[in-house]
């Protein structure tokens, strides 16, 4: 089985299902071809998930695609861009049927669920990893970058934190938790669902946003060293599963990776409004800290602790 | 040094080298924001390059980083898409500084050199593999497929063949030949030189294109069939080196891969138009076969052979 007919097998679809209305040309020729909408930009993303490090061997290939797709959406949302294609590239120690149909339902799981489209790609032979390059449109000078946040801006994150890490330490036997909680905590660590509900909050509220992926206190980092500015976080608020609480197991969430949450700020003036169109439109946000002048600390029920040499996850140094 | 280090130091050039008018935001975000020009599409390529595969253990990272972007433009210049961002995944086993500087430089000379600009990417700790995803765009509706080759269309090839496949060969020591021509050819694999000089004459003039990477039968072979249609090429004109032609190596032409030429179609009442174009702008291109109704066949000095069950340079099967 070669290149050519492993694509076709296993990443074409019908042509009704593959296309949308600013697709042109799909899979099958040396380049795709989209249309971007008139007065949007484009917002383009890339990101290689290799085994061992991204995902545990013998991770099962469904939650690697989905996985994959969803890192790479996850960046779309925080930029408040609409996602709309996405191109892949494959490389596999050997064509594995069971694998491949797997990997593909993953991934087609995940392309319907985020709205996105496979326009294009290539497979190749080698140690297992997988390149994901995500676009997607804004209005024009509508997306949100990490710059812009604010002296006394309010910092908000979406949904729970710590939860794909608190998975990834029960994997690995750090943990023993209950067998429901194992499977939601897991289930955030394999199939992260970004938070594409998340754009529309963005786009009116937000002043700067980043994802989840390296753990909270080094990717609010970015947005502090970008905006040229400090912060102080409020443990008492940061939203965690109970166990987190009650165990004290905070390092989980503000050290743990591959949350895929949104991080991001509001001015104050709009604070009311951001929190009065999350409860109409029903989005699980929660305000954690606020914006400052310098410093970076938080406060716990004793202390204030130094946040700014503490680290973040990095994929290249650690995992 | 962790990832972030990592891209800055060896990959963000002065605000000024890296912006062309249409990207709004570069590198050091979650996504990179681009313009597209109006009443354009966008056409959009990614591919991977994986070490002891695509290149030999041990190539130059200078040649490895030109030769991955080389790759892509040359799947833009294919659909006739002017060249304008990419973003680059890197897969490293560690941080090599050596290394990676001289990645850098290749990859910015040849950046420079096609007239693209790098806008974002990741890197991250595993097996030297390089992932790119270059975007360019096309007037609407004037890009070039593989699929609308007719009967009595010419056949035309841009540059030569099966240098490329010469220097594989004397690399791995299958092939003694004299210095200089050694220097060229290994050239032409490590440093192929995607033929964006081509973009107007295929947007003029060709009515099906593609750019060779798995070798002239196979790459034709896939204009048949998204065409379909047959051909007939003539041995005697294809545009191989003297060593080819007397040594009878023509399987380095037809099977060799990594020449980055562009083979094209032209309709039987634009031939002259396209010589005369082709004379005045002195770009190189030879006619080697025409479009027929069925088969798949080449004339050699001696008999007909039958094309339609070889194979071309399959990066998943081969190599």
């Amino acid at each position: 089985v070669g290149e050519f007919s492993l694509i076709q097998r296993y990443f074409e679809r019908p042509a009704k299902s593959r296309q949308d209305k600013h697709t042109a040309l799909s899979i099958g020729d040396d380049a795709a071809v989209v249309r971007v909408p008139h007065n949007h930009q484009l917002v383009l993303t890339i990101d290689t998930l290799v085994e061992g490090r991204h995902f545990p061997v013998a991770t099962d290939p469904r939650c690697i695609a989905y996985k994959s797709l969803a890192v790479n959406v996850s960046d779309l949302a925080a930029m408040a861009a609409t996602p709309a294609w996405f191109l892949l590239s494959l490389t596999l120690p050997d064509v594995d049927d069971d694998f491949l149909s797997r990997f593909s339902a993953g991934l087609f799981e995940a392309a319907d669920e985020f709205g996105i489209h496979l326009i294009g790609g290539d497979t190749c032979k080698g140690p297992l990893s997988i390149s994901i390059q995500a676009t997607g449109y804004v209005p024009m000078n509508g997306y949100i970058t990490r710059a812009n946040a604010r002296i006394g801006d309010r910092i908000f994150v979406s949904g729970n934190i710590g939860t794909a890490a608190l998975g990834l330490a029960v994997i690995e036997g750090k943990l023993e938790i209950d067998s429901e909680l194992k499977k939601l905590s897991v289930q955030a660590l394999n199939q992260p669902r970004p938070r594409i509900d998340m754009i529309p909050l963005l786009r009116q509220f937000a002043s700067a946003a980043i994802d989840l992926s390296d753990g909270l206190i080094g990717d609010l980092q970015h947005i502090l060293e970008q905006s040229g500015v400090g912060a102080t976080l409020d443990q008492s608020r940061l939203p965690v599963l109970d166990i987190i609480r009650e165990q004290d197991l905070y390092p989980l969430a503000l050290n743990g990776g591959d949350d895929y949450q949104i991080l991001f700020t509001v001015r104050e003036s709009e604070v009311e409004a951001v929190a009065k169109f999350s409860v109409t439109e029903n989005i699980d946000i929660t305000e954690i800290g606020v914006i400052c002048e310098t410093g970076y600390t938080m406060q716990t029920s004793s202390e204030l602790i130094d946040l700014s040499q503490q680290r973040g996850f990095d994929h290249f140094v650690e995992g």
